[in-house]
């Protein structure tokens, strides 16, 4: 045994029902062997709340990565070096990975990607510097390539990935629309991320305010939600135009998920539906890092984030509050250990 | 007035309601007028019945095109020209355009594609050698390209397109798996057009047969039909794979459309679904027509047509029976003035 106390793991303690409940989860108390060779322990210290979580804690077989009953909730880390057996990684070392919801993590440095704190602040390497900002980054530029003057429509705008999605698209000098759920975040949108038109999808004439900020129709759309949004805005797709898969929140939590109605949109428009994995473009991370870090340098772009403060039990409600739509930018669970 | 007699057409008598009856089509003659400077006058020889025609006779202003009550039924047909004011067509010329269901068509020209019966006979210049073929060609080699020794499935294997594209897919060297509604057609998709493997969708285990005739996953969907096989197809769509959205024809007729819910697996297979109209590739039907000449030359090519002898009054039985999925290839109706 080691002297470290215990790790808090949160355990998935049944399948959730439409939106997870607080007792979906349960939490779990459990000694940390010592580590062996080539091994090393990572101490927590922010945990990413993300909402692609509710679709691999679904009762069905259908999808690659699934957590069962008793599983520890997948989620990704970032967090700190707080001792190692394996040569590649010091004590004090940063390190993010999708190391589950726990205070204390073993691994043999699979999958682990050092941070440079000094680079971007620990938080932002699991949101806009890390897979959230990176996610946005090469699904806009690599596959949907804005050019100046084109119209991109961002749903979830004010989302882990909408919220840098939007920005870059207004690097490129697109009009960026987006659609979020309340007043609230859509003057957010227009005020501090730069959107030129938002659109609350809870208005009666949301539809209509889109139309309207579209005359020239949507040459991109750049879908986080699916659901009636993105279908209702596949009849304004552009001729080429492309959707980008990035992610379908709306459908997540559903028993029954359901298809855009309006897909056949994409054949006259000669438009296409595509999807995306950001993990293909891992060899390329450090390059888009740079970039990022220069626009954050000059001011053109922010990383947002949405800090809930608390411990591995505090994770489900703060799971909840996402599908509430309650953040602005990137959700972190930010535990005790971090500064 | 002209000697010619009265032109027999087709019109829309209300909006069907699901698959189209007889009595949603009514017979119109009507006297013929003289062509003035210009105009040519057609004698339809060939109709080409297309279940496209399903989506524009809705009861919807969605769609670009839309035929009304009391408005002919759109058609491409293929006839002779009788009579000419016009100096780029002769009489005895032989076209093809979008003249609509009747006997007769004045035309200034504009839309008609000289067609040489020499070169292959005048109703295959609706099918195979004509839109159905050349959708099948353009949409298969250039925005599917299939490599030898990937797999591609077809639905709707047994209509216009379908029957071409699967050919063409062999061609490439491609493993050809194709969907139709009844045994009788597997048979002919696998004796006649070199089909791999041919399933019957109405079988019930028809998933698991697709399953087992693509243990590498499906590199290509090329689909013609939309609906629960397009739907259940997506979760075998193989890394990188192409969904050809050439048609829906399982939706044309349906209230609510539905979209495939399983688009989702787009996503994590970096797959697409791409949007297709023929249209585009116009400056080059020639050179795909010789390249479909060389192949019908060498035997290793058909075009696969479904005659139905009958005059103007017996398109709507044609196009009832082509959603009874009654046709082996193009469905053409053949009017008394084809030799």
């Amino acid at each position: 045994m080691n002297n470290l106390g215990k790790n808090k793991k949160l355990l998935l303690a049944k399948y959730p029902n439409g939106l997870a409940e607080l007792d979906d989860f349960i939490t779990e108390e459990v000694e940390v062997p010592n580590i062996v060779d080539n091994e090393l322990l990572i101490q927590s210290h922010y945990v990413g709340v993300d909402a692609a979580l509710r679709l691999i804690v679904r009762d069905s077989d259908e999808f690659l990565f699934r957590v069962q009953p008793g599983d520890i909730i997948h989620a990704n880390i970032a967090g700190e070096v707080i001792a190692s057996n394996n040569k590649d990684f010091e004590v004090g070392d940063f390190v993010t990975g999708a190391l589950g919801v726990q205070s204390l993590s073993i691994s043999n440095g699979e999958g682990l990607e050092k941070c440079d704190p000094n680079l971007s602040p620990l938080g932002s390497w699991l949101g806009g510097f890390g897979v959230s900002g990176l996610t946005a980054y090469f699904a806009l530029f690599d596959e949907c390539k804005p050019q100046p003057g084109e119209t991109i429509l961002v749903t979830g705008a004010a989302g882990a990935v909408g919220s840098m999605a939007g920005q870059f698209a207004k690097l490129a000098g697109a009009k960026v629309i987006g659609t979020t759920s309340s007043k609230e975040k859509c003057d957010w949108l227009v005020n501090e991320l730069g959107y030129d038109v938002a659109i609350n999808y809870n208005d009666e004439n949301w539809y209509e305010q889109l139309e309207a900020a579209a005359p020239d129709r949507l040459n991109i759309i750049f879908d986080n939600t699916g659901g009636s949004v993105m279908n209702e805005a596949l009849k304004l797709i552009a001729m080429h135009g492309v959707v980008l898969l990035c992610g379908s929140t709306s459908q997540y939590y559903q028993d029954e998920m359901s298809g855009p109605s309006n897909y056949i949109w994409l054949g006259s428009m000669r438009a296409r539906l595509q999807g995306f994995v950001i993990f293909d473009y891992a060899e390329r991370y450090t390059d888009a890092r740079k970039k990022i870090s220069q626009w954050i340098d000059n001011g053109s772009l922010k990383l947002p984030e949405f800090v809930c403060d608390g411990d591995i039990e505090d994770f489900p409600s703060a799971f909840k509050k996402l599908f509430e739509g309650k953040n602005f930018g990137k959700m972190l669970l930010k535990l005790p250990a971090a500064k």
